[in-house]
Parts: C-alpha cells; structure tokens; sequence
C-alpha cells in the first residue's frame, strides 16, 4: 500500500521503518546504509508508478541519488533483490503502520486515517498512485520470488486487522473474511485511482468497508450492548 | 475483469461479446472481421498477462494467429488504439454478463458464478490471472487515454450492481458503496491470486463480500420479512 503514515499532515501518525529494513542493512555501516536506504526507497516509488518490468535501474538510482555502480555493491542480484528488498520493506512498513494504528484507532479509524494517507497522496499525483506491493504481484510469472514477498505482505497486513476485529467481537470466521475483504478492496480501490487520476473510487470504497463493518458489528453485539456505538 | 461466462463448463452463463466488438468491426467485412477479432482477444490476454508497458505487438500477432501487418491495417493508431479496444471489448462483455447473471441469479448468485468463472480460469494458470482493464488502469500516466477506458469499464460494472442492490431494498447510498466495494474487492483479489498463483485470496475476499451482503441485506430489511432469506 506504500505507507507512511509518519509523514502525515496531522502529525499522529508515528510508523517509522523497520525491522525489515535494520534486518537489510546488518553487514554495512551508517554511509553506505543510507545510500541502500536512498536506493530501496527509490526502487519502492519506481516500482509503484510503473510495475516491475519498466523499472529500470538507471531511474532507480537517480532517484536514489545514488551512482549506478553502488545498486550492484549494496544489492549482487541487481533489479530482482532490489525490487523484492523494496517491496518486503514496504510490506513491513505498512505492517507496522497498520497495527499502530488498529492499536490506537480501532478498526474504523484505521480505515480513515489510511483512507486519508491515500487522499493525500493522491492529492499530489494521482496519476502515479500505486503500491509497490500490487508490483510485486504482478511480477508473476517474471520473478516469483518477487510474487512471493507480496503474497506474505498481504498476508502479514489481513492478520492485524482480523486479530483487531476479534478484539472487536466479531466471531474468527468473519474477521479474517473481512482482513481479507480489506486488503482487497483497498488494493483493487488504488488501481481504480491511478486509473481515475482522482480519489473518489478510493472514497467509495472506503464508505463500503466501513458500512460493511458497521452491519458485520452491529450484528455481532446485539442492539443495547454498550460497545454497540464502537 | 476478463470474463467469458459462455465459456464456463457448468453451461449455465450465457454472456456472448457485444456491443463493442459490433461497433469496432463495423466499417470491415467478415474475414477481416476474423482477424481483427483475434487481435482483440490476443491483446486482452496479452495485457491482463504482461501489463500495457510489456504488451508487444510481434506477441499480440502471434497470440492472433495474424500477421503482424494486419494489426497497422486493423488498428492504425497501433498498440495504444488496439490496448483500448481490447480493454473496452472486456468490460463490455464484463458488463453484459454481469447484467445477465444480476436478473437471472441475483447479487449473490452472480458473485458466486464470478468467483467459480476465476477459481476456473485460475485453476489451469493462477500465475497469469489477470484484467485487462485493471492493466489499463495501470497506464497512466503512460497512456492517459487507455487509463480512461478502464474508468469507464469500472463504472459499468458497478451500474448494475448498485441498481440490483436497490431491486433487493438496500438504500441508494448503500448500494452504490455496495458496488464500489465489489468491482475494488474483486480487482484486488485477482492482483492476490496472481501473487500467490491460487485462489485462496479470491475465495476469502469473495466469502467477505457474501458476508457484507448478507449483514447488510438483514439491516434493511427486518426480522421476519419473507424476502429476508433471498
């Protein structure tokens, strides 16, 4: 979903990157850190605006600021490891994000403050939104260890929000249904974005998964229950 | 969504391409018609397969079983008029069988037919699944253009399903969400499926939905009604 919410307007969000990306960076030091960092950082905004068969290294490292010799020091296997290490860190990220989040905000304020991250971002250029996740998914058949790190990002981004919904009361089955259901909807509402140049199919959608919860809620914790109003 | 219910072995859908392929052909005879249509359905797979950036013309030729002249013959505008038609050509025929399936099989009916016309496609190979419009989509800013084919394509689909939505009592609102939430839901699915080449994404985002709609259908319509159980 390419989040971070820690640059948001309002100053509550508080995801910073990390453990993916500590774990990335363990056998160099701070300097040549940060021109891996500058170069993951690339490679994720790269592979969001055109997916992973246009992203070429060249525009990865001037993006990254970085000179194109360094992307083979920092990463041997080249394009593949570089767009699965920005993908896995981006996956990671939003993980993090996510479960903040849900731990500060519940599930319906999760849902408005990614909905608002997305508004913003959009905001700006709403033609190139995108997720290096999604990428990566459709990296497949081309690289499928690439395919695989964006299944494992989706899956590490539903468990949070079906645990946090369990917490809510809402009976297993239903929850990682509706994780599910999330992921999805918000992925499938980004492609429509892009495609839309504006974030009105993002709104709707939103306004379906929060309606969709509302009735799920609703009918799990019957009308007089104090949560109810949750 | 790339959909041929008349193709499904159940034998029960019966959705045929429309009026968008009638329209395009309208202007060549019968046996340039052919292979005009072959092009078209070659770039549709070509796109939902590779994407617009890594769709190339010599494959579209060869998936048509077409020389590779024909296609400045049939398309003069080349890979960006034939990827717009053969997006266009999809979601009307998504549309089509969307509508058919919506008054023969009803909200629910119609998600499982869809959900099984995938679990299907994906069953021989889940590394390709894939949209040619969701690929359009996915052109801008590359082609601006294409992007806006896919916009279209999506409104048409949700069209139907919001108005079925009202058929079944739900409140205007509600369902033009409802039908957001579904075409964003279902997109999403099929970019999780490709990841993960099979269709337990598609299947947990489907039963989401069926879930949504129940909730959402028992909240409008009271204990006890007899068409509660529709």
């Amino acid at each position: 979903m390419s989040v971070d919410i820690a640059k948001s307007k309002d100053g509550k969000g508080t995801a910073k990157a990390g453990g993916a990306e500590a774990k990335a960076s363990n056998a160099v030091g701070p300097k040549s850190r940060d021109g891996r960092d500058r170069l993951l950082a690339g490679a994720g905004r790269l592979l969001a605006e055109r997916g992973y068969s246009a992203m070429e290294l060249r525009d990865v490292a001037e993006r990254g600021n970085a000179p194109r010799g360094s992307i083979y020091h920092h990463f041997p296997r080249g394009k593949s490891q570089l767009a699965a290490e920005a993908a896995a860190l981006d996956g990671e990220r939003t993980r993090e994000a996510l479960e903040q989040a849900l731990a500060k905000r519940g599930v319906k304020g999760t849902l408005r403050l990614f909905a608002d991250f997305f508004r913003r971002q959009s905001s700006r250029h709403p033609e190139l939104i995108g997720c290096p996740v999604a990428a990566a998914a459709l990296a497949h058949p081309e690289d499928p260890e690439l395919a695989e790190v964006a299944t494992r990002a989706f899956a590490s981004w539903e468990e949070p929000i079906a645990h946090a919904l369990e917490i809510d009361g809402i009976p297993a089955k239903d929850a990682a249904a509706f994780a599910a259901l999330t992921v999805s909807t918000i992925e499938g509402a980004l492609l429509r974005t892009r495609a839309a140049a504006n974030h009105a199919p993002l709104d709707l959608a939103v306004t379906g998964l929060e309606t969709a919860y509302d009735t799920l809620k609703e009918r799990t914790i019957p009308d007089g229950d104090p949560q109810r109003s949750v």
